[in-house]
């Protein structure tokens, strides 16, 4: 029985059960948990101990003795109406008095603004006060029934997660922790120290657990102390006088607060982001890298590991960011929802290696008499599999409390199967690559840095406006196809990668997943369809290339053969609405496909559009000749195994390889292939909980009959 | 039994049996139709017989002698894309050879534009030429992975109704009539002495029925001899070198081919209209309405009659634009499809009087053995009577065949009846108006234009599109509220008539209809920002105000109390979800709420919201307070009883006059009161083909039970 690459928590007074599990799972690691320091003896017990560290929270008297250093956040009122000359503003109406206060430290007049949202004016500082004991605004000589804004910049005075944690766990009196600021002078001096002090006073570990570095992702809470806003992305909580005069230095502009509150979108990532939003993310990654590379120098002359949790305060260390590579990080771990997180942690580059958190963790929402935790593990694992397959992580573990897990023998016993079976299939691949049929780029405003996290909002929840993009991603984490992220300001400076089989564009008109008014570039337009043209394959979904101008919707309309109506082309007859008798994309399909949100309107603009699947009057998929090129049409695409499979035909169909499919691959959609050439095996795995039965090909296209038992993964030589 | 305010067509050989329909339905008019001339005997037959008169085409030798004169219509190519430095475009592809030519009589380097689609630059003269036998353009110097089209002026060979008929009715070697331009030199000259002409050799009627006059609306067929663009309103085939050379001097300033053009969409009604296009507009209404004019002088002079047919070659001559008035037309005759129909034409202004065509046509296609017609004639009368209520029109009439009609004894007997019933309705309203409890306002581009007219493409056609539009419309037909048509520029100029209770906005964002970018205009949204907040009432349908700025999508957000989520702002909580129990506007609901192509990711932007409907994590209809005022909102209106109930309680609770709604009032949804308080007479009407109990409310809101047969009218003293 194989060892090793297993993290588990523990619990309180219960070392010996705690090796019991060590034992049985082959764990190596031991982890502590949020409220719950590991005993003095767990050293020894494991190979490697992890312990949390948070750098920018965590002592109230040094946050309380330097209140002008705490961490600010920009934040947007709510619009009010002028009815006459003089309007009033309630500042903090709506935000949470316990979370953020008005920062009046610093200058308003310099800090804040004031904006008639209707006309987008700044109103001139002179035309407006402050009134500090009410916290109102009061505009004078406003323009009747024009709208108002004040932005204002705000002191953070209680940590986002660990509020999070205090509300949601009734932690009644214990005292809120203040995040203080790596940007100012005394802060910044201070965290180093307290890295070393924290390395002597706690000898146990070998592996630090950074939970995380400087900046809260943006999380603000209503006044009734109910999150009120919520971007996993978000850079408005890092913002302060400090680090806005210093990127005025860096890049030799002023940043307005407009630019941080982007009309109270805050910069979502949905939005197509301005310049100013880009070079304020590349200023901030530099300087929290910088900075959090120096804790990581400090560990390792420690001789211990350090480890970055992805999520909470990640702000500046994206892990796909430009100047996340020098940090010099160990390892990452995250938490595994699905294949498209596991890849999104799999996949960091400059590493040494990466870890998952897997699901359910052990908490009484799960672990409780009568429920089976088994179901919700095995749904994560078979879902998670086959990204590992791709790219596997070179750790799994669990989170929660080891004596819940403990009470339930047969998950015990499940999670030990799982064990084995991820060092198996570790072991198999050993670091090889798997043969991917084609070459596909993701193309969005995000390119690189957003891989694997495209139309997320919250880490990993399900929104109705994106669960018909995720899918797309969530589809391409186990397939077998070599996945970028590129951007368009990627292909403007080198062009579209020569080796590139498929860009896939997916999302909403005007976001920044679609690209919106960036394909209004001539640049980005006609590098896109000249690619296309020359032979490309193209996979547009939802509103792809979507921005009315020129006599189209779909600025890639004729290359899609399909554009959207918006009422405008209504006098134009639209005769095309028959769906061909059978298609190559939709050869496997055994029910209703499902198009998730779907899109209404779409209607082929020529006879030659290939029109796949036409449904009440609408086109919800189609194909269309471009040149030597091709481009596809999917009006939204879910996560299932039917729409892997037919986004997968969508891929070779658009890249006129559809001769090269059946390669490592299984004609079953249930059934998934992955081939390591290099270290002649393969494996074909059952992504359900049934028995199934699929032909398998090989490399030649030479096609064997398998039977499979749920679950199953099967090993095979070549 | 009454007589009168009827009229019907008669056929070859049928005197005799026309004389027994004209005793029995009361007729006073007898009309010829479409390829069927009346014979000499008929004078004297009836009081008023009318003949068709066509202006501008009927003459191929006129056409044919001086083709310069032909009509002209601006057309554009299909986008190309330039591969290389030269690209060669077809112009003519897909355009119908024997409808359309390039006009080449003018100088083509004036009055056609290339066109680079992809930076909307105009391709400089000298970088294209035009090969006349190919009918082909080549743009030299191209850039490459642009797009290009050509916008080219051409002669219309084949008017297009004509055309219609000849290629549906297959009418082989028929020659094809070649429309001839009122405002080229010769022919304007030609038509008046036509004029006469015609007068003297037709002595036979009374009434001169123009079928229209100079301009048909844009109806171009493409390769296939089927239609291509068909738009009821377009102005794209009124132009010509002359027309456009005329627009400068009066307008100061020159049109370029793209201001009718228009990206290919040829101003369609749905495009917010540009300043030049309503320019254009005028410059052609006032043109056409002049000569009209001098046309109607010469009929009035001959002892005759004049009326327009609403439709065909109707540009220049809408009912409700400025010149209308001005000509001194008699009457107006158009075809009924339903309420917005009927009132489209009983509310014109400046005429003797309006007359209705009604359903069905005696054409073989429903006059066949075994069909009964009854079933459609008793639809087209139960939709239009709820209309005729409000405002009759003064004439009634059929078209067809009538030996076909006459085959059909229960048809001819309906008709009898509802010939009855019509004239019952006229005397008894005797040119009062109704009691309105309500002044409503539609609110959109067009105003008083488009009066009845908003949301359509060809007439009376059914689009996926717009009928959850049209249905807004239908249902204020029959409405007992007073209703008008204003523009943004009318509420820009005068601003919004003090007796309004409510506006109402309806369509799909960025169309005309909404509103689209006018709403960025300040004075358009403070104007009636300031007007709900001081006690207005506002209901908006679909995507009211919609137009991203600010941080609000719906410009009106503020006082509607919901926002579309176009993605941008998915990271603020939704919390407010919950439908009230019961609520005024639903209170008389029976089946399920039908919002037709309804809207997705509408959200209440705040608690105060009301929450009316919430189905599938959609808000469809809620309604909020703002100021003095209120704003309602709903997700789509297709026309039903059921919907025409839940708009008119939308309108009383808007208006916050709840309590004044049971006046003259129903409480059975499938029945309406209109009630003439000059006449002293009321109506209870009962839409349906069942028998309905209803509660009939006074004005005084004293109650009493009423039961109504199927389809009843019943009419009773005040």
């Amino acid at each position: 029985m194989s060892k090793g690459r297993v993290t588990i928590p523990t619990d309180d007074n219960f070392i010996k059960e705690t090796l019991e599990i060590v034992e049985k799972w082959g764990a190596d690691a031991i982890r502590d948990c949020d409220g719950f320091k590991l005993p003095r003896e767990i050293k020894g017990l494991a190979e490697r101990i992890y312990s949390t560290y948070f750098v920018a929270r965590g002592d109230n008297a040094w946050a309380e003795a330097n209140k002008e250093e705490l961490q600010q956040t920009y934040l947007m009122t709510k619009h009010h109406v002028a009815a006459g000359e003089t309007l009033t503003i309630n500042i903090m109406d709506g935000y949470f008095a316990e979370q953020v206060q008005p920062d009046t430290y610093h200058d308003i007049k310099t800090w804040w603004e004031v904006i008639d949202r209707t006309t987008d004016e700044v109103v001139g500082v002179d035309s407006w006060s402050y009134d500090e004991e009410a916290q109102t605004v009061t505009i004078e000589g406003a323009k009747s029934w024009h709208e108002y804004t004040v932005s204002f910049l705000a002191y953070c005075i209680w940590d986002p997660t660990q509020m999070y944690n205090h509300i949601t766990n009734n932690w009644g009196d214990k005292p809120h922790e203040m995040p203080f600021d790596a940007r100012k002078p005394k802060t910044n001096e201070y965290i180093f120290k307290a890295m070393y002090k924290w390395l002597d006073e706690n000898p146990e570990s070998n592996v630090v657990r950074f939970t995380t570095f400087f900046y809260h992702f943006t999380l603000v809470f209503n006044d009734l102390a109910k999150e009120k806003f919520v971007d996993w992305f978000g850079y408005s909580s890092s913002v302060s006088p400090e680090a806005l005069e210093a990127f005025e230095k860096a890049k030799g502009y002023r940043l307005r607060p407009e630019d941080i509150i982007d009309e109270g979108y805050y910069n979502s990532s949905f939005r197509v982001p301005s310049k100013q939003y880009m070079d304020y993310i590349d200023f901030q990654q530099q300087f929290v890298s910088e900075n959090v590379k120096k804790l990581v120098d400090i560990v390792h002359e420690d001789g211990r590991e350090a480890m970055m949790f992805l999520g909470d305060n990640w702000i500046g260390t994206e892990p796909y960011g430009k100047y996340f590579e020098s940090i010099g990080m160990d390892g990452v771990v995250g938490s595994v929802g699905g294949g498209a997180t596991l890849r999104m942690i799999a996949d960091i580059p400059g590493v040494k290696y990466t870890e998952g958190r897997f699901l359910p963790y052990f908490f009484p929402d799960t672990f409780y008499e009568g429920n089976d935790p088994t179901i919700e593990a095995k749904e994560n694992w078979i879902t998670a599999r086959r990204a590992i397959m791709r790219k596997p992580l070179d750790r799994i573990g669990y989170g929660g409390y080891l004596s819940l897990a403990y009470k339930f023998p047969k998950f015990v016993e499940y999670i030990e199967g799982v064990c084995n079976e991820f060092r198996d299939i570790y072991d198999n691949i050993a670091g090889s690559k798997p043969y991917c049929g084609l070459k596909v780029a993701v193309l969005n405003c995000w390119g690189k840095l957003r891989s694997w996290q495209t139309h997320m909002v919250a880490h990993a929840l399900w929104y109705k406006q994106i669960y018909t993009y995720l899918g797309v991603i969530e589809s391409l984490s186990g397939m077998s196809v070599d996945v970028n992220f590129i951007s368009f300001e990627d292909i403007k400076e080198t062009g579209i990668p020569s080796d590139i089989d498929v860009i896939i564009n997916a999302g909403d008109a005007g976001t920044a997943f679609s690209g919106g008014d960036t394909w209004l570039d001539p640049q980005v337009i006609t590098t896109v369809r000249q690619w296309i043209y020359n032979g490309g394959g193209f996979v547009g979904i939802g509103e792809p290339s979507a921005v009315l101008k020129g006599g189209h919707f779909f600025q890639l309309a004729e290359a899609l053969g399909v554009d959207k109506e918006l009422g405008f082309s209504l006098s134009t007859d639209k005769y095309f609405k028959t769906a061909l008798d059978k298609h190559f994309i939709t050869e496997d399909v055994i029910e209703a496909i499902d198009f998730g949100e779907s899109q209404k309107n779409i209607y082929a603009t020529k006879a030659s559009t290939e029109i796949i699947t036409y449904e009440n009057g609408e086109l919800l998929m189609s194909s269309n000749d471009y040149g030597k090129g091709r481009a596809v049409y999917i009006a939204g695409c879910p996560y299932s195994p039917q729409n892997t499979r037919i986004l997968m035909r969508s891929f070779y169909y658009a890249a006129h390889k559809e001769s090269e499919m059946k390669k490592w691959y299984a004609d079953n959609l249930n059934c998934e292939v992955s081939a390591y050439l290099d270290t002649k095996k393969y494996a074909v795995i059952n992504n359900t909980m049934e028995s199934q039965s699929t032909m398998v090909y090989d490399g030649q296209g030479k096609a064997i009959s398998i039977d499979l038992k749920p679950c199953e993964i099967r090993w095979m030589n070549i």
